[in-house]
């Protein structure tokens, strides 16, 4: 089925913000077989906005809306498709309890405005926010009209348009998402590609993203389980294909394997940052759940602190400069020492735009690793780096994968 | 004039990526006065791209295109355009040289389109990829062409499509750009509404993003430095009514204006992080040239750390907690103490989505601040505050703010 996304909202055609929802619907609806041909954003204007609910009415199969459900004047979106389709618009009563339910004395006139929808129309009902969404068939076009605010659109998508637009097509789509560190996505395709051209049934979708890879593999079924057993033999011939560069499968990130990893063990890890500047502390305690295995971190950017407070002899820094293998070794044991952690983790480089030598240019990092299974020292490979944020984000996301394969074994 | 964007691109269409091109085209047209009507995404399909061209051609006074530019047979958007318009497209010597050139052995036959453009066309210099853009009007049509990747676009919209934009329609624009902090959206714009609604000729725009507000100040004049002549006025207005609620004009973040300003007065700073995990560190670091202030930070996850390596007392964490206006202090005097900086500054709360207490739940944080003219603590205000991430972020910048404030004098 053909899909049309119609993003309705002056702050978008403006760019106050940008069309986050887009992307979520439109990833979604092609992960559940979906083809999204078209993408359109107009403002709160009556008559444009006319305009793109005709020709999608004309165009696609499927129509889903953002925006302009709420409460004041300007949330044309429900009048005007309700008026292209020839839906006359009905008070709910149900919504509208709820409504008042939910907002209480904040209740004005105009808010009642939200629980008018669509004569006949399904509701979705919105669990995160006041307007409700809505879907109906009309004419041989699916209409589905979702609220626009991020924080509402994606759960409303993924909980209530989706099982809706999965009654259409029969069976469900069930997804693994194989996480990739440590390869290109050029490099990753072709290793891939045999498998995927050899696949009926299932579907494999690469993605790149800040350095990584990920690989969607995907089949339909009459249940999600069903769906998911059709891919979890794909999930293990790629595992087999990248070796432990798959860092996991429907995880988020590099930092929650090494967590989750860490807690199982019941290890602890500490940090001495210098060209990071806490971006690995930073990092490891996004994840919910730090504080069991990370108690210490310090960031060492100046040579006296890693000299005074890691105890890096001045002498290993006169001989080596402070980016070298040496003087991450030496902070890695030091931070170990100072916090009586299981492991110690080192960052060390030149993340630019200045500095470098000869040698070590822009881009250059030295990875420490101490623990009692050994040490080790990364040095990651510095093309590809072309600003000061992808050289720190690449050398945390590098100790981190150092810390997954040499002390998790994952 | 009235705009349309146009972005060629499958992936795109199947929300592999985010459509940020659109907003910084969309956010520059409208600073420079063109109104944006409508944004479209088509995928590299010839009869959609089309349909989409002529619709533009129809209705737009300025077309941009972004997308579709490149080496291979899926890049169609010269060829579309070309064909709408009734153009031929013609090799350019001079890009073909600059594009052999640059490309050195790279340089493969099917890289040889990417110099051909339309007959008679501006051709827009690409300084920052390889592939060149190009302008030009016809039957009231301006059409500009630009590449997709938003490292390239952005840059090139900025550099040369804005510049072709500004001959069209008499004058340069000049805007100021006034960061505030410490005043919601809402409030904002009711103290500034009086003064936004008594100006002529010079327009303002409020925008809010992750906890912070700006301002922005646009004028019309005959060069740039006339129309910021014109800008001026407004922002000591804007000034006299936030007061130093206002950060800085025309820079980019409070962690910037926190590092120019200890450069300017030789003075050094030291972090003691506990729920912002390192958070503080990465920041400030994320400025280039934070080496010259910044040389010692400790992310004190667990209590041991706090008294161990900061030397909080234990008996403060017993009597008040380590989330306490007491336990902030020695965190900050304890890391000045080690580290000789001038300035020390703590954080320590609870960043959720778990912990917290009766008194002091979830949000909660308190900042400590010591250096030569005095010791303060801050606990700023939890409400709004949702997501771990949220709690995060809005300490660390409530931090750089006391530091801005309190020592600086900014």
């Amino acid at each position: 089925m053909n899909c049309e996304l119609l993003a309705v909202g002056t702050e978008l055609l403006m760019g106050e913000i940008v069309n986050t929802d887009a992307q979520i619907i439109a990833r979604g609806l092609n992960e559940h077989g979906f083809n999204v041909y078209w993408q359109t954003v107009v403002g709160d204007n009556p008559q444009r906005l006319r305009e793109a609910v005709e020709t999608a009415k004309r165009r696609a199969d499927v129509l889903v809306t953002t925006g302009g459900l709420g409460p004041t004047a300007d949330d044309l979106t429900k009048e005007t498709v309700a008026a292209v389709f020839g839906r006359p618009l009905e008070m709910d009563p149900v919504q509208l309890a709820r409504l008042k339910e939910r907002m209480g004395p904040a209740m004005t006139p105009n808010n009642e405005k939200q629980a008018m929808l669509p004569r006949g129309c399904t509701v979705l009902v919105n669990d995160w926010g006041t307007a409700p969404g809505c879907a109906f068939e009309q004419d041989g076009c699916h209409v589905i009209m979702l609220p626009g605010p991020p924080r509402e659109c994606a759960p409303m998508f993924r909980e209530r348009a989706l099982p809706y637009l999965e009654t259409l097509c029969g069976g469900v789509i069930g997804s693994r998402y194989v996480k990739i560190f440590g390869v290109g996505e050029s490099s990753m395709e072709t290793l891939v590609k045999p498998l995927m051209d050899s696949l009926s049934g299932v579907t494999m979708a690469p993605y790149a993203k800040e350095g990584e890879c990920e690989l969607r593999i995907t089949a339909r079924a009459e249940t999600r389980p069903a769906a998911l057993a059709l891919c979890d033999p794909v999930v293990e011939q790629v595992r087999a294909i990248l070796g432990n560069r798959v860092y996991g499968v429907d995880v988020s990130s590099l930092e929650e394997v090494v967590v989750r990893g860490l807690q199982q063990r019941h290890m602890t890890i500490a940090f001495a940052e210098s060209c990071t500047g806490g971006l690995l502390a930073k990092r490891l305690t996004d994840v919910s759940g730090a504080s069991q295995v990370f108690g210490y971190g310090c960031v060492t950017y100046w040579n006296e602190a890693k000299t005074g407070l890691l105890g890096v002899q001045p002498e290993t820094i006169r001989q080596h400069t402070e980016v070298s293998a040496e003087c991450a070794i030496e902070m890695a044991r030091g931070v170990r020492r100072l916090s009586g952690a299981d492991i110690g983790v080192s960052t060390t480089g030149y993340a630019g735009p200045t500095g470098g030598t000869e040698e070590n240019p822009v881009g250059t990092v030295y990875i420490g690793l101490s623990w009692p299974g050994g040490e080790t020292v990364l040095r990651p490979d510095r093309r590809y780096m072309r600003t000061r944020e992808q050289v720190r984000r690449s050398a945390a996301s590098h100790a981190f994968d150092l810390v997954r394969r040499e002390v998790l074994g994952l």
